[in-house]
């Protein structure tokens, strides 16, 4: 079973390079938390496995939240990165969200339409 | 004390945007990883009170891992990323340096020089 980590971060908002990375990075972080907490067993094996990850984007918030809530719904562990917004966006401005490490093929299915960064 | 994490990423190579993320990401983890480590409290301090993130950039291989020597004579907790190079570039590249959760004073002093992403 393959296990990744996907990074979705938004496209439409006007974030510098090095914002982006640390938004992205904050997802990968708060994301793998919960996925550890989630399932000790695959955290640990995709660690273990060289941390496959996948970057991807959306154009909207609502694209955004829509795939925070389906994540949820299907019990995905996944965490959603809201900016307090000390420099270049408005506070409270959704950036970015991770999802898993988690099953590859449960990402896909829910991702699979979705353009690389 | 302010505690914070630097991502130090090379702008030598021809990283796309969702390679220069994944990169960073790699570097934010695992360096976090090697902050708990060496001082739970550092690193749950940092999760608690909003993960401050500074994310600058290096011209060169050697820069790179010029500081992550320096990192490690100085006993502050951090991680390079070296990829295994399935795409975009040569296996065994050097791409990104972590450090850190750490004493922000500490790390500036290493890092005072260099330019944001």
């Amino acid at each position: 079973m393959e296990i990744k980590q996907a990074i979705i971060l938004r496209s439409d908002l006007k974030m510098g390079k090095g914002k982006l990375v640390a938004q992205a990075a904050h997802a990968s972080l708060m994301s793998y938390f919960r996925s550890e907490k989630a399932d000790k067993a695959i955290a640990s094996e995709w660690l273990e496995t060289g941390e496959k990850k996948i970057v991807l984007k959306v154009q909207s918030e609502e694209e955004l939240k829509g795939l925070f809530l389906e994540c949820e719904s299907r019990h995905m562990p996944c965490a959603l990165v809201v900016d307090a917004g000390l420099t270049q966006l408005e506070p409270g401005t959704v950036t970015a969200l991770g999802i898993g490490p988690w099953k590859s093929d449960e990402i896909d299915a829910l991702t699979h339409d979705l353009k690389l960064l």
